[in-house]
């Protein structure tokens, strides 16, 4: 029944027959870290191949043209269909963050905006009332007014939240349990060379565009951004999935998802370079300039064909584009420092108190009710956001009218200014002027929604639905930006003779622009929670009309990341990375500590010595041993045990098939035969001993190595710009030990104290 | 006398005296190599000092804070020094280039525009007439109509011109050689590690910034942008030596110095996101996060900076800033790809002449009189561009005008169409007209323009002179552009009912705008040169008013750099960098062969044995003698002769010092005593026996090593990525021979069949 589905827990059986299968060439397991050497010294064979096919026939020319262009079709079919999911997420959010309130009754599948544009009976000044349009309560009962029609309107805007929310929990739950949450942590981990299988695959895409639309008009406090560039990274998996240059090899097909990456972003904010720079700030790994260019590409696309949909019916791209036509003053640099601030002090508070929460249901009973979380948070918000306009509607719409100045023609209730009478009306540029009652009243139920999306974005993050949290952050920092700006503009209206007005703001002048303000605030509460810099002033640039307001931001942007990090060196993403005992290792910690190679390689003292194999005197029962009662993924051979002299390395896969083959085909291959790592024939002594087994094809002759007394802090470099799994530890040639990258990430965890066991490994 | 100048070749003995001298801590010399590894260790060592001893006292936390604020405190004085110093040039330059034609009376520093700006006397229709503003054969005769006024004026700017550039290339050779070219090959060799001392001192900022002007003002096809970037990154080298982090750590210079770079674009483009990209696309080689972030400020400090100077007098950073309002139709990529075409070709073209004409300036006569050289080539040029008004005018003009849209109050020849005497004149959007005969003259002019720029760039770009090539192949883009634009829009007016148009040009309709052919010619020919693309399409997009206009720049860029790649894989830095033989080991260069260490390796098997030390069997003598005998680096260290198992490395000069100290300092010290590389303490068999001398402390116990069957391409991949100097090659702990970079270079330029003589090395 209902309550067995709330409390579920397993992954789910119908996921087993849906998933695809595990694609039989990747020699790599599920949770384990590739070699990016290896990936890309397989990628140079092929092209090697190509290469010299492509001189014998014009058909293998053309087959190897077509390969060399496939990265451009990929890149062109991932921005198409990643625009065209934004676009269709966008009008699908739209209508059905409306059907909470009301129907349309000329089409029922237009949103309020789309039925009373196309209505005949709207007139300027009434834009949102059309008689097409009616809420629940008059379409039900007839009446539009009154008590009983806010309770029924009431009862069913909670309603129909709720049956969004459980029906995207569901999903998630039954389908794709990797639906859930922003995507971005994992993304980051999957770039950097981690493998998650069916992270990124159909089912994921499908139950992600579908419970994404659901979440966000349940009117939770979550944003659809994140989510998308977990969208945009399934796309690009499933067009990797056509070429096999992408699809077979691990480190090609992270090409292409950083670049998908960029494109999710650039239809999220409208921020096509923004994207390729939040690709390459933020989530990328392995950043080559011939991806940067792609990016480029994958993100122009998917902006034109978001732009083509124009789900917002203005050729914007996103809800809260706006041109501010007034410059900033020196002066204002106080308050956007201020609001610097508090971007940064919201950026910890969220982070430790989602962080904290995020481990109680990882470690209590609350993680076992997934489902019946989500109904109860979302019971909360539907409750306490209707009865306050600025938190009922669409979290964007809230940023947009935030963002917007009030020009001549604004209706909204922010927009309540006495109007001077004798005052000619431009369109922009519209002096200061005195707050009306509606300002005052709106800036009540700004402080108290500041207030409820603080606390509820906190325990919303993290739920087992798509849940991004740039809306939220932003939202939260548009709030607190719009307060200061009215209070300044006020102030300045009210006090020209004050000294700090004085030399800047005349009486009659347009000085402040509260919009900006909360667009300042906006980024500076995004910037606290994901330390973005670059990036974020970007995709902020491209929301906004010109290069003026960058400084504002700017300083905005800096002054959070500051207080932020004062108070803890990690974003949410980092964060939730570290909760979850990712193996990722940040190109941005920096490893200052003194220890050396032989501190951190295993085995240690009181361990029992290296699984090694000698080069001529293991037999094949040895090795069948070793590999039953180890698990690592590979095993050095060195020339005799006394010598220990390192001559290279062998992959435990490659050795079991090869000993298996052998079995099968070669004919005197027993347990008792040698197996030869050397390059010369094994000389048998004796016609009655058996068949030796020469395996030296699949000794890997140049394994990566360092001495012991290699700072650790280069060792990490090396793991870091080379991306490798292992390295082995010698001293004069002869083997010590070898270090993984789980040793690597162990280590640093341990010299910044903290809990080394919750890395998930291999 | 005056040809003794001309004639000069020696680097100038006045240099000597005012280059600033050597930096005593460096380590490194002059034309070498630096080693990425060890400058980060260093500078690991050095903050982990700081940050130990600031838990000491207040003063030194202080002295913590300050040296982590020292980044911005070096970007915001970089940031302020570079737009400033853009400022006084573009001032400078516009001065200059209107004396070449006249003077103004009323204060002889104005520009022509400056001097009509503040005159009362001028019409809003003869913008560039005034009384103020007198040609010289004007003010010498009084006439300034006829034959003799207008050969009196020719005269004297070819003379003008002749006497701008000979100062420039006299200043040049005189105070500082590396002042000349664009600069931009040697800051990407010395950005990724390569020491060339001075190019960046005080001297060549100072001789560039002057000469830079002059060399504009002379009429000479060049442009300032280039040689931008080497300024701000001598500003940048100026203010390292502001703080020891930088100065004294070549590793964290080069940071800065990409940020500088930044800077340098973001003023010459008014482009600040596009400078960033140009760094991290074109010239950085290594390019942390951190340096993303900087840069970013460093660009925008910078063009503040120059915006509050406000060169132009309209606020913007550039004379070529230009918003257009109506769109393009799809219908127009075709001429957009076959303008990217032609820059492919122009690119190629330029390329091809200009590498050969370089060449044959190092190799033959021609290179012993550069001032000769830039007398005839400025002769040249003044004498065949002042009777063209489009050649006689700055190139930044020409590009202004070429890319402005025809407004109802545009007065230039180009915008001479006929107009329909009924139409209503907005302001915007006017519908196309026929072209006038002022148009079609134009075109004439434009066309004879084109084969000029095309052929004088080639033999310009190199001149011992200040030269970038950014303007002139923008200039020869824009002017291809403009005509394809303009017969275009003709062809549209006068055939509105042909398949082609019929769809998307109706009559009276603004179709086409011939300003966008001319930005997306500019952009297509700088691609082809330069091969640049997302900064390119970036720093375009900065300068155009949206979004709406990067397709059709991305379609040329891409068409271009795919017709210019299809002739040769180098732009024009990377074929100077080859010409000059610089080590620059390109992070884009894919090296694909299936060589492996050993062949690279030295010794080769004809050559002798690899000079190394022994742990505890080598001299001092010996050592002595193998430190006269070779110039190499540095020696291994191996356990003994025979048995050559590696045991570190030591560097050439460190040995050198310290035998020199123990000599002087250590008693007993003497030739024949023995050199330990040991831990343990070397026993002395008899008392009679010299004082051993023990060098552990300087044996570098972490050597970079590989194996000799270690393929090409991941040992490439390891010297670009990890910036190492040299690899020492083992089997089995065995030393075998060592791989420098050199070696690399070399082998790389063998397999692509150059000539590997030419890399100038170590």
């Amino acid at each position: 029944g209902l309550f067995n589905l709330l409390s579920m827990n397993g992954t789910g059986n119908l996921m087993d027959f849906l998933d695809e299968p595990f694609p039989d060439v990747s020699t790599y397991e599920d949770f384990h870290t590739i070699d990016w050497l290896r990936e890309k010294s397989r990628d140079t064979d092929r092209h090697r191949k190509i290469t010299t096919k492509s001189k014998e026939s014009y058909w293998e020319l053309i087959k190897s043209l077509l390969d060399a262009w496939s990265g451009w079709v990929v890149m062109l079919l991932i921005g198409m269909l990643t625009g065209t999911l934004a676009g269709v997420i966008d009008l699908a959010v739209d209508w059905m963050t409306d059907l909470k309130e009301g129907v349309c009754l000329s089409a029922f599948y237009y949103s309020h905006e789309q039925c009373c544009w196309t209505s005949n009976e709207t007139t300027f000044d009434d834009r949102d009332k059309c008689p097409q349009w009616q809420k629940w309560a008059e379409l039900m009962t007839g009446h539009s007014e009154g008590a009983g029609a806010y309770v029924l309107n009431y009862f069913l805007y909670v309603l129909w939240a709720l049956l969004f929310s459980f029906l995207a929990v569901s999903l998630v739950r039954v389908f794709a349990p990797y639906a859930c949450g922003s995507g971005i942590p994992e993304i980051k981990t999957i770039l950097s060379g981690f493998i998650i299988r069916g992270y990124l695959g159909k089912w994921t895409l499908l139950i992600k565009t579908v419970t994404l639309v659901l979440a966000v008009s349940s009117g939770l406090s979550l944003g659809k951004e994140g989510p998308l560039v977990h969208v945009a990274c399934c796309c690009g998996n499933l067009f990797c999935s056509l070429f096999s240059k992408y699809s077979k090899n691990e480190g090609k097909r992270r090409e292409v998802l950083s670049a998908a990456a960029a494109a999710g972003v650039s239809v999220a904010f409208g921020a096509p370079i923004g994207g390729v720079l939040f690709s390459l700030e933020e989530v990328s790994y392995y950043f080559p300039l011939k991806t940067l260019w792609r990016s480029f590409f994958a993100a122009l696309v998917a902006a034109f064909t978001l732009r083509a949909i124009n789900p917002f019916g203005n050729s914007r791209l996103v809800l809260f584009y706006v041109e501010y036509h007034t410059p900033w003053y020196m002066a204002e640099l106080v308050p956007f420092i201020l609001l610097g601030v508090f971007g940064g002090l919201w950026g910890t508070l969220f982070i430790r108190g989602n962080i904290a929460w995020c481990r109680r249901r990882k470690t209590t009973l609350l993680g076992k009710y997934p489902v019946l979380e989500v109904i109860v948070i979302t019971g909360i918000t539907a409750v306490l956001a209707f009865p306050n306009p600025y938190t009922r509607r669409s979290t964007s719409e809230l940023i947009s009218e935030l963002f917007n100045d009030c020009g001549a023609l604004e209706s909204s209730q922010l927009c309540d200014y006495v109007n001077n009478p004798n005052m000619s009306r431009p369109v922009d540029d519209i002096p200061d002027r005195p707050a009306g009652p509606g300002v005052y009243s709106a800036l009540w139920q700004l402080a108290l929604a500041l207030i409820f999306k603080i606390v509820i974005t906190i325990f919303t993050f993290g739920m087992k639905i798509p849940s991004g949290l740039f809306i939220p952050s932003m939202a939260v920092g548009a709030i607190a930006g719009r307060i200061v700006g009215i209070a300044v503009e006020q102030m300045a209206y009210h006090h020209h003779d004050w000294i700090i007005f004085k030399n800047w703001c005349r009486p009659g002048a347009d000085c402040v622009t509260p919009g900006l303000y909360a667009m300042v605030g906006a980024a500076a509460c995004l910037g606290g929670v994901t330390r973005m810099t670059v990036s974020l002033v970007v995709i902020m640039f491209e929301l906004t009309g010109g290069l003026e307001y960058i400084v504002p931001l700017m300083a905005a942007a800096v002054t959070s990341k500051w207080v932020a990090d004062a108070f803890g060196k990690e974003g949410i993403y980092e964060s939730h990375i570290q909760l979850n005992g990712y193996p990722y290792l940040d190109v941005r910690d920096e490893f200052t500590h003194r220890t050396l190679a032989t501190d951190v390689m295993r085995p240690r003292r009181s361990e029992p010595p290296l699984a090694v194999l000698t080069q001529d005197s293991t037999t094949v029962e040895d090795v069948e041993t070793l590999i039953k009662d180890t698990d690592y993924n590979g095993f050095p051979v060195v020339v005799s045990r006394e010598s220990e002299r390192l001559i290279g390395f062998v992959q435990r896969r490659e050795l079991t098939v090869a000993i298996k083959t052998a079995r099968q085909k070669q004919d005197g291959v027993v347990s008792s035969s040698v197996v030869y790592f050397t390059e010369d024939n094994p000389q048998v002594a004796e016609a009655c001993d058996p068949q030796p087994l020469k395996l030296r094809r699949i000794l890997n002759l140049s394994p990566f190595t360092v001495t012991d007394h290699t700072p650790m802090e280069t060792v990490v470099d090396i793991f870091r710009k080379l991306g490798l799994r292992q390295c082995l530890v010698t001293r004069s040639g002869r083997l010590l030990g070898i270090i993984t990258k789980k040793d690597v990430l162990r280590h640093m965890a341990q010299m910044m104290n903290q809990d080394p066991e919750s890395i998930m490994f291999n």
